[in-house]
């Protein structure tokens, strides 16, 4: 069966799995301090022309999410998101388990606008009770957002010059980086990421790893003794080679955003198909998401034949559902699909 | 200068002092084993009509809070809260230190209406992706709410049931209970609270006492080991006679009510005098506290003569501001309140 | 029934009641901002020579040892303390409540011995695999101890120095401060504490309060936004006033040494006594526990007229029990309990 | 250069690995609802002879082992472990980081003893002091043990009968069970295990896995929401295929224990070598991990050819270090080792 149901459906990339068989009988350190993690960090920063940057490789993203935000607060402060972002929803209260709030805000299809930010803040610091409550001590946007929608350029540094104004860092989840940046609507870069956030993550689970996510710390708030930090959380690898060979390969012969870049072309042409059956949009993004609205016995039928995922009833007859494409996307894929899909 | 700031800005009641001078130098056991301790739980039980309630002794309104809910949570849960509920706003990431999050929702009034709370409910369990999300592990309300606001008999009726629809516990936060029972407006009495909720708290602070606050377990669900748990928060009094004693003051020849029934009257002629005043209400509420609407101009000049609370600018050239009552209000602070306030 | 049981058996030292009731019905400001916290906090500064400190007044001692510590380690640190240590034995976990790890340390008599501490630290910078352990980040130590005993001048600043090496801050628990500064037998004052700790706490519970320890930090190192520290765990009294005014009344007229100096010369006759009836000491201390053997069949008797407690298990047919003087001990209860005591 | 440093130097088993390779470009749903993961659980099962087990797979070490104590604890309980054990020591505080205590004691060669276990169990319920300590909630041990010994069938019942007595689950971190099974000493089974202990897991990092481990519960207490938990702890793999695939391989055709026997054959080896060399031991273990001492000129020397591992100092002239074989262990690294070992 046809599968859009997510962007994780199949294992990694294959020359990322050649990398994994080639490298497997040599004899490594662990922990991380094998060449081939160095390799793939020194890549990374090259890539984001960052040369001051620290990367640290780790295995997943709630993970990530949670070490990034709960290492780099400080006791008394929450992280703000909005109220759609994935450490708020599906995270399972990680960042809470971690003893701190995630303060949500109202977003704009997944988004957190400038101006909603700055009001925030604004009546925070002017709140004679705010010893009272919980401070902001992070801002935290996911890029494309779980809508699969992108900040612009100058969003982004809107946002960074609020967080900079307030001394608080800019944090961005890169789960689906990759095809943010290859987006054909984006003018955000890497390097323009890296220039604008303290700290984002690269996602390697959602774009051609088995697992892995390379967080990068831009500015000069690092957590010290992240090692040890990262172990306490149970998140240390005994054989970090299984990430780093796998992002080595990843930022090897641009094949990161060649991923990137097939998936966009994908979710292009599976736009097209959906416009042209006149199904409708409940969120046409400029990535590698997908939203569309079927009626209810339609998206029963189709069940038979496509995977895709449910997102959320949009009245009594109606059901928003999500498409996703990615590395593993075919052609023929689409074909079967536009085969598939009813005329309306 | 005379002060409506709040219900907490003299000592303790007369009568729970003296208590505590009359059995200063007995010789009493430690951490809540002392006879004071136990004669107030009992009398809090019979108040309650609820011989079988488990009650215990704690010393702050959020150290009240962020122990029940810890203790009676679940790994994977999280608590519900109306957006405003103190637990939610003012206690600075509490419950959230425990590693629990506090499931925010829209409030009518400081309200958490049961209607919302179904609706939450429902779409919840019919996620498919709940397993990924903070599951509803207990609803926190407050009475009076955090905006002076009150349930009704028939809304805690139906909030309760929607609790034990889901096998979760109703929790009912009475930092100001005294004021809420004593209202001329509510039908709602101590044992219908200790019949509907599976535990609440009876504030000693807000009410006449140094400190103090009494949790109790009407339902089967109770923390085990909770000395243990109180313990290892911090929040065991090794002189437990200094709750117990007090409680026992409170709950002797119905000092507790008196206690709010003179707050309430006070809150009355408070708001006839606003109103004589022509000044508007923000919130004019049922219980102690009063929110109106002052021009800038004329709040600076009152804060010369008389304490109250800022709570939110209203726009630019008004202000909120809260007025509370409580067991030390006098006839005559109200006096002075009159002669000071302009006629608008 | 004469009692020895511990140091809090009684109410507040008169002086202190009398300063509560005195100051009941005047309106002060909550959380702290009241003028007698800021006189204690004056006078505590000006009792320990050291003007630049900064003193927080807090309810209980599991309480303060929790505060302080969580609020100053790093994720990564965990606190070293002898293995007797309050922290580690009989907090109920509140340190490791808090995430952080009790080092526990060999003890000689409840004392940690600094080669003890030197070789600790020593080992653990040597130690290849150190990254996926807890680093030291302070050493904890009680003054007396949980067996009375005391740090000599000369190894509180052998601790400091090897805390300082490390950069470390140096932590004393001074739940019975009161007992160790006024022992015959101690050269070390209250401004060399102040010198060579970088944080400690003056108990007042133990020492004539209701309840209340006052936090002094002397260096550099202070936790920033302190009071949002305390309240997210729930320790913030909304009625400062009631730790403030008691502080205020120790710290006045050298009542806190005052307090001291009495339960040292009951001690004292206390140990004589023993001495005189031929009862072993399992510690003969120099503050104000007493560690003496009884056999068993003489302690069930002892048991019906005075209060003691249970230490631990001797042997088959002997344990050590504990007595404790304390402000409230009168001449009275020693005639007495010479008269009770069998002669061996 | 060859390497004796650890049991994880090498990738993935080459049977393993195929499988991943084989699989890769299969559809599969995420979070380990895919049918490897479920066929690798029904194998284990019945390697186990526990049909009613529940098993789950998780990545790392010290991840399984901070969730599976962190769900069957109750929040008033610690976990007892040997002085030595990897939570107590290795694991940067990971358990602690969950809120709990780890209550240390004494060890003989790295095991826990019954009867010191016995004695403390004793004593802490005779303690009148109990509930102001940290009650025992679960015992954790490990097979074979950091020092590489081994709980023999009947230590192994003496105390699983204890904590039994106690209604605390008794569990096993089987980091390295494969060797520990394959010990040509043991006379303890994979069924025994499962029969004896509440909740183990089956090590595969350790044992030719890239990564994974398989938590067993074989007892009636069993975390409920145990994905929520995970998701929350960042633990959940998107890809669940990763230790899905792995683990049907490793119990596929007998492979896991194949994998413990030829690592043990290596061992047995080089024991051989080293008493024939005249290297004395500090502890020849019945299992993979072998310490002996080596004077520090000599350790220079050797480290310039083989990789192995500090232990720690013996004397200041001589070192403890450590050999240990793995699956990638071949005959020809002992031949490179033999020539290059000196004769003593």
């Amino acid at each position: 069966m046809i599968s859009f149901e997510n962007d994780y459906i199949a294992g990694a990339h294959p020359l990322v799995l050649n990398r994994l068989v080639e490298t497997n009988l040599e004899n490594l350190s662990g922990y991380g301090s094998d060449p081939y993690s160095e390799r793939a960090k020194e890549k990374i920063k090259r890539a984001c022309q960052c040369p001051a940057a620290q990367v640290e490789l780790l295995v997943g993203g709630t993970q990530t999410n949670l070490i990034v935000i709960s290492t780099m607060l400080h006791d008394h402060e929450g992280v703000i998101a909005a109220q759609t972002g994935h450490i708020n929803v599906h995270e399972a209260g990680a960042i809470e388990y971690t003893g701190h709030k995630v303060l949500a805000l109202p977003h704009t299809d997944g988004k957190l606008d400038p101006k909603v930010l700055e009001k925030y803040l604004g009546d925070f610091y002017a709140d004679e009770t705010c010893t009272h409550m919980v401070f902001p001590g992070m801002v935290y946007i996911s890029q494309p957002t779980e809508y699969g929608t992108l900040y612009t350029l100058n969003e982004l540094t809107q946002l960074s010059k609020l967080c900079h104004s307030c001394h608080i860092p800019l944090y961005l989840d890169g789960a689906r980086l990759a095809y943010g940046l290859m987006s054909q609507e984006t003018d955000v870069t890497l390097p323009d990421i890296a220039r604008l956030c303290d700290v984002f993550y690269i996602g390697g689970t959602k774009a051609g790893a088995l697992c892995g996510e390379a967080v990068v710390f831009t500015g000069t708030k690092r957590p010290e003794h992240f090692i040890t930090s990262v172990k306490r959380r149970g998140a240390l690898l005994a054989k970090g080679r299984l990430t780093g060979v796998q992002f080595d390969a990843l930022f090897s012969k641009d094949l990161y955003f060649q991923i990137g870049r097939h998936a966009i072309l994908m979710a292009e042409k599976l736009k097209t198909i959906f416009h042209q059956k006149g199904i409708p949009f409940y969120l046409e993004s400029p990535t590698n998401q997908q939203f569309v609205i079927l009626d209810n016995v339609q998206m029963e039928k189709l069940r038979q034949q496509v995977c895709f995922s449910f997102w959320e009833k949009y009245d009594d007859n109606h059901t928003v559902v999500r498409f996703v494409t990615s590395w593993s996307t075919t052609e023929d894929d689409l074909k079967k699909l536009e085969l598939i899909l009813p005329e309306l």
